[in-house]
Order: structure tokens, then C-alpha cells, then sequence
């Protein structure tokens, strides 16, 4: 394979070109030559499947982002113009919403846990207040119609109003800081029904989480602050003019997830390490803090808030502080013996971490044939996981036989009330039942039962085991399901379950408190699933406040990650990859090492001269769905064919739209442009927003005319030769965060550009559909 | 100024070959073109001094380092060949260096705790003995002779064994990590140095800390680890020939910085985010997780260590336990008065960071002019300040009055013995003064008095006004002596101290306790002077244990980092630059925009053939100090001149040792070649123990012959259009890591190569004097 195959593909690009048409061209972002291949055209159908399956939406618009600074005159102009206090300007807006970020992802979190302890502790009460009065059918009817109401309630919303808002929404932060913007992702819609959706949710009683929807939820804000509010809604704000570029809009976008973060655990410093190792592709010094302003903003509104309602103003809200799970109080000394425990405890975190991540796949797989039949069945798939949660949730606990309360206890035993360790559910008086007391608690409380110090035989080793199975088999049934939901708090509490099982089997030969071992089992198992490990062992230090603890902690996340990674990938890249988002590793893959550049690209690109007849651009724009385009000077404009750069279409959209055409094949200029143009009027729309060639009308005799695209061309593209090795012309993709590479040819004489490389064409899949064999080119 | 001026370059690059031959060619790094033109020269000269100043070596050769690929046929070769079971044994090894890194930094860390707590327990011990005796000019003596025959001890050390181990250590890391590698600064000599010259430095009392040594002690140790340990002395692994380049070197560097932040604070995760922070320049999500393994295993051995020591088998060491200044036990609540003070506190550390920073570079420019002169003036000056340091520790006590000790206290009072709150000194019995406290202890002991809780009235506020005043000037003082010397500990101490005094002034309106206002302040001194938020918040975290403070840290911390920037860059930043050491930058400068790539580059650079006379490669190799060349295919092995790619001065001297000559201009290809090397011929060598020309002995007759170079030229290096915006190619750059960046011409029909940048080239420096008006060019 060598070059001269890629000329030869003329034929087949036109081929493609108008099978694109027919399919109504707007299917993916038909990113330069690669897509037109039939690799990618397979895979494309097989990520709409998924992409209906996880996300729940319709067929979506991929896009791609860009970090790379467009270099062209005009910008360049208005650069040089730019004043100080425009800078000035620019700074404080940036600081501004930074801030603004941070209290409205502190207030929603805030808001959330209100709204979920009051409804959830509002329907526990009435059903431990008709059990009490012995009316237990009354009681299970009770709990479990609330139950689907409300899960009815959050699936409707979804599956009606906002699709996307489905399940974690982390793997499409990820993506998106990747630079893979899919359609209405982060639209005010989604924020709307994740906010609320995940209020629903959790308060049903579903194994699932608010975390990873608050990271989402705190992305959508950010992207709603960021473009100035929303243009659909008549919400906005000029002045952010400056932020509509994908860099800043992806910087604040890195802010907002570590916000949602931090106000999900209460947990600042967690959440710009979960923003640095999880979410964030690209990283800079400013960026952390930046990032680091906006999670200390949402801590100290989220204290002031608790604050608040600590006198009482908060209903059933009102027990908690800054730290979720408190677990300082116990004494920590560990010895030898205790180091084996850790790597048993890491051993099973990571086996069953990469179990429930192959389960999760397969169950989302399947889903997905349900999903996609419509709204209505999306409902009824949630109903139904409803009510199977409410029947594990009040059924199991009859399994399990009453224990009487223990003898000098601080607390009051059994618990009358919403919360606490020990619930009565049909045991008499002075006795619990302490599947009860996990089953029927929120996920937060139960989690806090778990952590819990000095209980060591609170819980027996049955009500453990029958716990664990019912919340490792519930979570990976809830997942995929039309409501929004976090996967952390199912994962912590299977892991602590465990955790609290060995730490009472190894009881006698372990100074170690149960709730400790309740606390490194989740380490572990988050460690087994989601493969993080700084980020992790910071929230859990912030949710816990339990520092001694730590260098056990990261031995035990260490453990587990390595074990699972032998296995499979991280949940999150699991899903991104399911989902076909287009995701670029931070590495090359070993094939890419056999391959250059021109290899993977098909066909010579569609290019422009410098001064071109508007015919041929809408021509372009129409039968292509490339977003950039190499411009070409010939003669007379200079001595030989050269390449003067690329030129993006939104960009030859708003030109166009400007009708600034000549008759004769003449340059234009910058001074002549400026006075139609401003450069804000190039920045970049929110996502879906941009001009359309739809919008334009261009009539029939102003196509013969001719405009000059040398002030809108980006002189300064990144090339790489056309024998460069993939893996360095990855690499290079990848670090600069570009969207198009050019490729150019080594030996002169030859026109100026070779090809295109974008995103998709570094793809495995691309590329082994084009090599099956990882031919070794040589 | 273009294309044209570059090309009359020629013969003034000719006469500055002459001139690099006449002031011995070895002076700097003579990398491709920029560094021949006058300011750079004019640099070199002021940084030679400064590196005298400041480090105290001799003149320092600085090399670059590389993370690019080099990707030529014999590596290629090479890889191919390269089994599972050798890419097996490359990750086992990572990890056990990793593992190895992480217990000798550990062991090392506990070393230099448990010998500075014996030796400055014993000279503190001796002296209190003779003043309870009323003994008190011989206690003056004994005192002040301890510390400047150990002061005198480090000096004669640092002076004569390894003047690199001079000062912190932390900004010779940084540059490192950027890819700035200057002679000996991770040398065997200097790790015995830093370790003992460290110890012997906090021993005598001077206002420094061991973190910043702690930092640069994990750094050698790594690179003695990662080199498989040192040739010199005979000890070399050859197992670890994997790690002979500079991507696994650096990577393995981080982990040992990381390491050395962990065992000098007991800060496992704040390792992790200083590498990440401030060392580290580029970062891997791979590299977070190694560097996380190699702290808990610092955190892990330390942690053992310390167990063992508390049955009292460490003689005066045993006290801590893994954390330092534990404040947990305090209540915190914080109100909105209390937001007021933070943004005081904070405004004023900024201001006093500020200073810090402007004073302490006027210091150690002062300072040059003294340490230039020679070993002995090195020791002169150290124990000059020393003899100060002892007169203010010893005479500032006896203005403070005494104060009786407060009744119900758990604490003795007076403290006999080294440690403890309230030190006798002059006073009667049951009465302490509260100066001595502060100074007649380890910087260790004084912090925790600072920090310690519900001692609200212990101190007064001239006794915090005198003891701020004197560590501030100490600290400024000593920062330039020739002992190894970290800032963390004295900015602590001025900042807790200061905090402290806030705290008094601001009793009677705030709920805060006067202990946490000390920890606030020395959050707010330390963001002022380092500029760090995240790794500072998180290791003051693990110093202090007290989670709910989180909040205000963080905010004390932003605004002191605020103020601060807008007067002057940070610390280390400052010491790097003054060093001259060239430093890229994340982000380009802005009159970098106005310029093209081939505007700052200087002339053709020397290439060679294809196929090469021997004679051509010895006489440029002698000539220039260029380390990297581009190679040239003309004619018969093309059909116009192209660029293959480039070769590096190493790998040249290698293949020129190898002595395969052949008579007639042919290529010998990749097979020949790997008979007579292996790929790990070529691997790096240690820094400044690479093969020399003077190596080499070329005959005569060998002159004349021929050599391929093809099989050792990197046939994929990065390349830019002459066109390229400088910004963009510095951002191009600095992303990938580079070391050479080749610019090709735009046009054809010009020779295939115009000119390499390297790191040179984008300093700030080095434009300026091109274009000292800020030329626009256009």
C-alpha cells in the first residue's frame, strides 16, 4: 500500500460523496476521506445502535473539537487590536464564571440532597410507620408504588424530554473533553432533566448514585454559563463573546465536572483530581487553578448551606456535615497481618471490578434492543426494574431473623425514625433486623451503616452476603436504564459490604475496626471498576476523614487496578468505546508503528484556490461533509501550486452568508473584510447551532462570482510529511489536540497536499479495516 | 528580515565555529544556530556566573532532553525483534524500580529524621543542661560551636565533594523535567552531599528545611536506580539498558521527586500532586499511577519504620507519628467574620511572598560575587550565618520577659528536656519564655508549638513580632549558602507566625482557634512564595489532619497566589530563570505571534549526505557543537535532494567508533549494521558520560571513506513550514517534547531543509535580541 493507491481512490470518493446524499448526509460528522471507507461506514452503524441504547438518544451529530489556535488574518488583526482592558475584561469574566460555576453546581448539589433526604425519608417514614401498625402489605404497597411513581416519573422525563440525560454522563464528559462534542449532550435540556431526573432516581430507591449526574450536570452548566446562556431560550449574554472558542469552552467545562464532583462528596481537592485524571484529556497549570477556585467555591457554598440547615429549616434534611461518611473516630493501628488482608481485599476488588464491568457491558448490550423500541418501552424497563428493587429492597429483609439490640448502646436501638443503624422492620421491640437497616435506608445512610465504627457484630455474615448479592446483581441492572444515574455509590456500597464480610471473618486475627475493612473494600472495588487511583483515595479520604488510613488505601487501589486492568478496561472507557465515540488515547497503538501517514488516508482532499467561484465552495459544502479544507494558491498568485492553509466551513458559511463576492478573480484583503466582518462573528457556535448551508440562499448568478479566501484561511496549520510514522503523526494529533492534520508530500512536484488525517482515522477500527492483517509497511 | 538574511548567515557562522573552538567548544550546549548569535553568548556568560552563584559548580555543561521517538531502521529493527517475554520484563522492572525508589527514599527520608532528631536533640540537650546550671555563656558556646562546626562540616561538603547539592535542589529538578539537563545535578556525589549535607545543615540550627533536599535526594536516587547505578563506581545493572533514554529517565525522576515531597512531609497524595504541580512539565495518566505506587510505598516503609522506632529504639527520635503537626483535635467552626480575616491573611501573604521572592533574588545575586571566589569563602559564608543565626536564637530570648506557666495544664511546664511547649531558658521554675520556645528547638518542634491548639494566650505578641521578624531575614539569608537548603520549612515557620499574630489581634471576634489561624498563615506564606494551591492544600492536609479547615486553606491560598503573581513569579520559577537554565514554557509569549519559524533561526544548518565521508562528519562533529544533523539523499539515492531525517551527535560518535567504513559512496542498509551494534549501543548514557570526540581515534586514511548514515538517521523527526507561526511551533514544540524541530522551506526548488529550532530558539532572550523593537513582522 503506497501512495499511489490513495490517488487512485478519485473514483470512489465520488462514490461515496453520493451515498452520503442519499442518506441525508448528516449522520456523523463526515470527517475528511477516512469516513468515506467502509470500515468506518460499518462501524458508524453500529454506533448509532449503541448510541440509541446507552444514551437514549436519537441518531446523533458527532462533532469535533479543536485546541488548536486558528492563525488567520483576520483574527490576527483583531488580536492586534484587542486593548488592554478588553484583556483586563477577558480575565475578570473568566474568574466571574469560575465563580458562578461553582455556586450553581454547589446550590444544585445542595438542592438535590435536600430534595432527595426529604422525599426518600418521607416515604420510608410512612412505610416503617404502617409496619409498625402491623399493616405490612400496606406497607410494601406503599413503598413499592412510590417507588415506580417516582422511577416512572424520572424515565418519562428522560426518555421525552432529554435522552442524552441517561445514565452517568461521565463517558460523555470524558468524550467531550476529548474533543467529541455528540449533539444536545450538554443542551439546557439535558442539564433540566438531570437535575431532576436524578432527584427521582435516587429518591425511588435504585441501587445507583448522584455522582457521576452531578459531574454531567455540572459540565451543562458550565457549557450553559460559558456560551452566555442558551440562544434557544432568549438567554443571553454578549459579553461572553470571548469564550465562544472550544478551548475556553472545554476549560470551563474541565471546571464544571470537578465542581460536580466536589459538591456530589463534598469532596474540593477530590474533585479537581477526578477533573485531572478522569475527565480531562489535555492539561494545563492555569487550568488546575482555575479548577481549584471553582471546587473551593463550591465547598465553602456548600458549608455555609449545611450551615444553614443545621437549625432545623431543612425538613428531614439536616444531619449531615462537609463529611459524608465520618470514620475519624476510630483508633487506627495496623500491623503485618493486616498487609494481607489489603492484598486479599485488592485481590477480590479487582476480580469482581472487572466482572461487573464485562456484566455491565453485556447488560447494556442487551438493553439496548429494548431501548431502542421507543419511549414507552424505556418507562416500562425502569417500572420494571422499580419494582424488582422494591420486592429485593422489602422482600429479603424477612429472610433475615431479628437480633436483639445490643447491651450498653449510645444509640437508640431499634431506630425509630427514617435513619440510623438499626431499623425494627418485624422484629418486637428490642430487637432489629439488620438487612433492614441496609435495605431500607437510603444508599447514603446504608453506606454510613457500613462505615460505621465499633459494630463489629452488628451485621451477621448471611445479612451481608444476601446484601452484597442484591446490590451487586441491582446495580448492574440499573445502569442502563432510561434515568440518570452514578455508578460510585453502588460500587461503594458492594464494596464496602464485602469489605465489612472479611474484615468479620478475619475479626480475630486483625486489630483493624469492621468499618475500616467496610472502607478499603470500597477502595478496592472502585479501584476494580473505575481504575482510578489518586482521585479515588482523595475522595475517600474526603468523605471519610480518615488520613491514617491512607497508605493502606492506596495499597489496596493499586491491588485492585492492577488486577482488573489484566482483565478489561475501566468502566468509563468501556462505555465511551461502546458507545463508538471517537476517542483518542494518549498513546499510539503498536500497529501504528508499521504504518506512515499517507497510509491511512484515502484520496487527495477537496481543496479551494485563494480566490474561489462561490459555485464551487456550496458544490463542496453540499456533497461533503468535511470540515476543513485545504486552500491552494496557483498562479497567478504565486509562483508554483502551495498550500496557504485550511480553511474550516462554519467558517466559509459565514463568509458566504456575508455575499461579499467579486466578479473578477481578485484578492479582497483583510481592511476590506473587516469592514463586513467582525472577527466575533467567526467565533464558534454552541453545539448544533451553527450556520447550516440550509440558512444561506445563494442566487443563482452570484455563483459564478468569485470571494477571496485568504483572510478566513488558517495560515498555520500543523503538517506532517507524508512518510512520517502514524504513531508520531498520532502523537502529535493527540498532544496538540488538533482536528485536522495536513499531510504533505515529501518530494516536490507533486500538488501540495497529500491528505487530511482527523480523528477518525486513527481509529483501530479504521485502520484495521484498512490493514486487517497489521500489514508491516516497510 | 527573512529568508534572504538568513542565507548570508554562513560566514558569520564560521566565525563563530572559531570562536567556540577557542573558548574550548564545551562551554554550553552549542545546539543548532541560535545559540551562535550574540545575546545568547551574551546569556551564556551572565548564566555561567549565575550557575557559580547559585549551585556553586563550575561552569555547567546543559544538555537537552528528548521525548521524541527516535525512530530509525535499527531501531525499528530492534523493536520488531523485541519478544513478549522482554516486554514483560520491561514492565516487571518499572515497577520494581518504582518499588526501589520508593523504599530507598523512604529509608533515606527516616535517615536524615532520625540523625537531625539525635543531633540536635544532643546539642539542644547540652545546652539547656548548661543553662539550668546558670551556666549561661558556656551554654552560648557550646551552642553556637555545635552549629558552626556542623554548618562548617555541610559547607566543606557542598564546596569541595558536590557543589550542585547547594540550595534547594528543587528548580535543577524542575528544569530536568522540562528537559534541561545540567552536569553532575544528579550525580552519585551529589545524592551523598544532598543526604549528608542536609542533615549536618538542619542540625546546626539554620532557618532551612529538608523537603526541597528531600525533593532532589528522590531525584538522584532515581536516576542512580534508573542508570543502573553508576559506572563510575563500578556498579551498573545491565538489565536496565530499557531505561537508557530520556522519556524513562524523566519519568523515573518524577516518581523520585514525588517520593522525596512524601518522605520529607509523610505526604503521600501531595507527592503525588507537587510532581504533578510544580516538578513535572508533562504528564502521563501511567506516569500518575506509578508516582502514586512509588509514595505509597514511601508512605508504607515510613510508616513501619516509625512503628519500630516507638518503642524507643531510635534514641531521641520517637515522638511523630506519620503525621507531622496533628491539629485534628481542635473543633472547627467558622463563621462569616472569619471569611473577612482569610482574605486578610491571605492579602498579606501575598505581599509578604512578594517580597520574599524580589529579596531573595537580590540576595543571591549579592551572594554570587562571594561564592565565585571559592571553596573557602563558601565555608566562610556559611558559617558566618551560621555564628548570626546562633546569636539570634540565643540572645533574641533573653528580651522576652517571663511568663508563668498557666495553670491546668496537661503539659509539663517548664519542658525539660529537647521538645515541648514552654521552654525554661533564663526564668525561674514555673515560669517559661515563650521566645525560647519558639527558638531553642528544632524548626520542627517550634512549627508544632505554632500549630498547637488551645493556646490561645501562650505567646505573646512581641515574642511572634520578634521571632517573624528574624525567621523572615534568616530565612532570606540562608537560602544562599553552600548547605543544602529548603524554603518549606522557614516559609512555614513566618507564615505560622504571623497567622499566629493575626490570630491574638482577632480573638476576641473570632471563634477560630489561634493554632489554626498559624496553619492559615503558613497556607497564606506559602502561596504567596511558591504558587502552588493544590499540592500545598493537600500536603498541608496530610501535615495537619484536619479535613474541615479544606475549605478555608483553599481560599487563603487563591488569594495569596492572586496578590503575589501580580507582583513577581514564584520561586522557583525565579531561581530557574536567574540560573539561566532554559526553560520552556507551557504557553507561547505573545510577541512570538507576530513571528514566523524561519525568523529566529540563523542560517543553514550543516547536513549531511546520505552516505557520508567520514572526513566531513569528524570535522563537523569538531567544529560545532550541534546535536543534531540533518541528513540529505541526493542524487543517485533520489531524484532531487530530499530530507531523510536526522541524526544525533551520539548516535554518530557510536556509529563512527564502530569504524564500518567502506571505500565507495554505498548504502550498507539495516542487516549489516546489525551485526556489527545492537540497538542498546545506541541507548543513552548517563548525562556527561556519553563518548566524546577525543574518543575516538580516526586514522587518516578512514577519513576519506565512506559511511551510511541511513540506519541510525530518524527518518520521522517533526517538521514545520519556514511559515509556521513561532507560536505555533513553540507550542508544537513544548507539547511533544522536542529537542530539534526541523523547518522545512514552503516553496520548492530550495534546498529540503531551511534551518532547526531548538529550545534556544524560543527563549525569550534569544528573540528579543533578534528583534529588540518587538518587530512585527508581516
Amino acid at each position: 500500500m503506497d501512495h499511489q493507491e490513495g490517488s487512485n481512490d478519485i473514483d470512489g470518493m465520488e462514490g461515496a460523496w453520493r451515498e452520503i446524499e442519499r442518506n441525508g448526509s448528516g449522520l456523523y460528522e463526515n470527517e475528511e476521506a477516512g469516513s468515506m471507507r467502509e470500515p468506518l461506514l460499518r462501524k458508524r452503524t453500529m454506533n448509532t445502535t449503541s448510541q440509541i441504547a446507552i444514551v437514549g438518544a436519537n441518531v446523533c451529530t458527532i462533532e469535533s473539537l479543536d485546541y488548536e489556535i486558528v492563525e488567520n488574518d483576520l483574527f490576527e488583526q483583531d488580536w492586534r487590536s484587542r486593548k488592554k482592558v478588553q484583556i483586563f475584561q477577558y480575565i475578570v469574566l473568566k474568574w466571574t464564571l469560575a465563580l458562578l460555576i461553582g455556586l450553581a453546581t454547589g446550590l444544585v448539589g445542595f438542592f438535590n440532597n435536600l430534595a432527595v433526604e426529604n422525599i426518600a425519608g418521607f416515604k420510608l417514614l410512612l412505610t416503617s410507620n404502617l409496619m409498625l401498625e402491623h399493616r405490612y402489605f400496606a406497607a410494601f404497597l406503599a413503598y413499592c408504588s412510590t417507588n415506580a411513581i417516582l422511577a416512572a416519573s424520572a424515565a418519562a422525563l428522560c426518555a421525552y424530554v432529554a435522552p442524552a440525560a441517561a445514565g452517568s454522563g461521565i463517558p460523555e464528559v470524558k468524550a467531550y473533553l476529548n474533543g467529541v462534542d455528540a449533539y444536545s449532550i450538554l443542551a439546557p435540556s439535558t442539564l433540566f432533566v438531570k437535575i431532576f431526573g436524578s432527584i427521582g432516581g435516587v429518591s425511588a430507591g435504585f441501587v445507583l448514585g448522584k455522582e457521576g449526574p452531578m459531574v454531567h450536570t455540572g459540565a451543562c452548566i458550565a457549557n450553559l454559563l460559558g456560551q452566555g446562556g442558551s440562544r434557544k431560550y432568549h438567554l443571553t449574554w454578549t459579553w461572553l463573546r470571548y469564550f465562544k472558542n472550544d478551548r475556553d469552552r472545554r476549560d470551563l467545562i474541565t471546571c464544571g465536572s470537578a465542581a460536580g464532583v466536589a459538591a456530589a462528596f463534598r469532596a474540593p481537592v477530590g474533585g479537581v483530581l477526578f477533573a485531572l485524571e478522569e475527565a480531562a484529556s489535555w492539561w494545563r497549570s492555569a487550568l488546575l487553578w482555575r479548577t481549584f477556585f471553582t471546587t473551593a467555591v463550591v465547598a465553602v457554598s456548600l458549608r455555609s448551606l449545611i450551615e444553614y440547615c443545621r437549625s432545623g429549616k431543612c425538613g428531614l434534611f439536616g444531619k449531615g456535615g462537609l463529611i459524608m461518611f465520618d470514620v475519624s473516630s476510630s483508633v487506627t493501628t495496623y500491623s503485618t497481618p493486616d498487609l494481607i488482608v489489603i492484598i486479599v481485599l485488592g485481590v477480590i476488588g479487582g476480580v469482581f471490578g472487572a466482572l461487573f464491568n464485562y456484566l455491565l457491558d453485556r447488560i447494556l448490550r442487551t438493553y439496548s434492543f429494548i431501548n431502542e423500541k421507543g419511549a414507552p418501552f424505556k418507562i416500562l424497563l425502569t417500572v420494571a426494574i422499580s419494582i424488582l428493587t422494591s420486592c429485593c429492597s422489602y422482600g429479603l429483609p424477612w429472610l433475615a431473623s431479628c437480633t436483639p439490640c445490643p447491651a450498653h448502646l449510645q444509640e437508640q436501638c431499634p431506630t425509630i425514625g427514617r435513619s440510623g443503624n438499626f431499623k425494627n422492620f418485624q422484629c418486637p421491640p428490642g430487637h432489629y433486623n439488620d438487612l433492614a437497616s441496609l435495605f431500607l435506608n437510603t444508599n447514603d445512610d446504608a453506606i454510613r451503616n457500613l462505615f460505621s465504627a465499633g459494630t463489629d457484630n452488628e451485621f451477621h455474615m448471611s445479612t451481608l452476603f444476601v446484601f452484597f448479592a442484591a446490590v451487586y446483581c441491582l446495580g448492574l441492572v440499573t445502569y442502563g436504564i432510561a434515568v440518570p444515574s452514578g455508578l460510585f455509590i453502588p460500587v461503594i456500597l458492594a464494596g464496602a459490604t464485602y469489605g465489612r464480610m472479611v474484615g468479620t471473618l478475619l475479626g480475630p486475627i486483625s486489630d483493624l475496626d469492621a468499618g475500616l475493612f467496610a472502607l478499603l473494600g470500597a477502595a478496592s472495588f472502585l479501584g476494580g471498576t473505575m481504575r482510578m487511583t489518586v482521585s479515588v483515595c482523595v475522595i475517600l479520604l474526603e468523605l471519610t476523614n480518615d488520613l491514617l488510613l491512607l497508605p493502606l488505601v492506596m495499597l489496596v487501589l493499586l491491588i485492585s487496578k492492577t488486577v482488573a486492568d489484566s482483565f478489561n478496561k475501566g468502566v468509563y472507557d468501556q462505555i465511551v468505546r461502546m458507545k463508538g465515540l471517537p476517542f483518542m488515547e494518549a498513546h499510539a497503538e503498536p500497529h501504528m508503528r508499521h504504518l506512515v501517514a499517507r497510509d491511512v488516508l484515502s484520496g487527495p482532499p477537496v481543496s479551494f484556490s485563494g480566490v474561489e467561484k462561490v459555485g464551487t465552495i456550496v458544490h463542496a459544502l453540499r456533497l461533503t461533509g468535511h470540515n476543513g479544507f485545504p486552500v491552494v494558491d496557483e498562479p497567478p498568485f504565486s509562483d508554483a501550486p502551495e498550500l496557504v492553509g485550511l480553511v474550516l466551513r462554519s467558517h466559509l458559511l459565514i463568509l458566504l452568508k456575508g455575499k461579499r463576492f467579486s466578479k473578477e478573480r481578485v484578492k479582497t484583503g483583510v481592511r476590506e473584510m473587516l469592514q463586513r466582518f467582525g472577527a466575533f462573528d467567526f467565533a464558534k457556535a454552541g453545539s448544533g447551532k451553527g450556520l447550516k448551508l440550509e440558512d444561506l440562499n445563494i442566487l443563482e448568478e452570484e455563483m459564478d462570482m468569485f470571494i477571496d479566501l485568504h483572510p478566513v484561511t488558517n495560515k498555520s496549520p500543523y503538517t506532517v510529511v507524508e512518510t512520517m510514522s502514524l504513531a508520531k503523526a498520532a502523537i502529535l494529533f493527540r498532544e496538540l489536540g488538533l482536528r485536522h492534520l495536513c499531510v504533505v508530500p515529501k518530494t516536490p512536484g507533486t500538488p501540495p497536499i497529500v491528505g487530511i488525517l482527523t480523528r477518525h482515522d486513527f481509529m483501530p477500527e479504521h485502520i484495521l479495516g484498512l490493514f486487517p492483517h497489521h500489514h508491516s509497511h516497510k
